[in-house]
């Protein structure tokens, strides 16, 4: 078995609304020092094979089909043994 | 400037049914090698300040408060220079 710890974050130059809104809810609390927060996904993929080079080849379609909108999202993962 | 990497999420004994309903879109696509998915949340919170020991509580405290929902989430952060 192998985990694919996958990040999935929108690009840096797009805008991310749920992040400005978290940041000023954290103001709001009292926490002036922060000055940014951006929110993406963590996905925890398990697969059934023991073969890393064709684990992350499959990922990587995944990850470019399914798991992120590469229009304005980037991905980035591990595989670690699970 | 302290940049946190928070992961929250599900606590393994809480159902997940967007993993499930993405486990099942993979499988559709062919990718039946998927054996689980669990998809939670990753922040980049950025705050302003050089004291770690201090960032680290007060992120503890963001996480506590606002950041994940203790109940059914847990929270994890790693603390690196940005």
């Amino acid at each position: 078995m192998i985990l694919a710890r996958i990040h999935v974050t929108l690009k840096a130059s797009v805008l991310d609304p749920q992040g400005t809104a978290v940041t000023k809810s954290l103001h709001a609390l009292g926490y002036d020092e922060v000055t940014d927060v951006r929110i993406g996904k963590f996905l925890e993929v398990k697969v059934d094979t023991t073969d890393r080079a064709v684990a992350e080849e499959r990922i990587t379609e995944m990850c470019e089909k399914l798991l992120s909108n590469t229009v304005i999202e980037k991905y980035e993962f591990q595989l670690v043994e699970a």
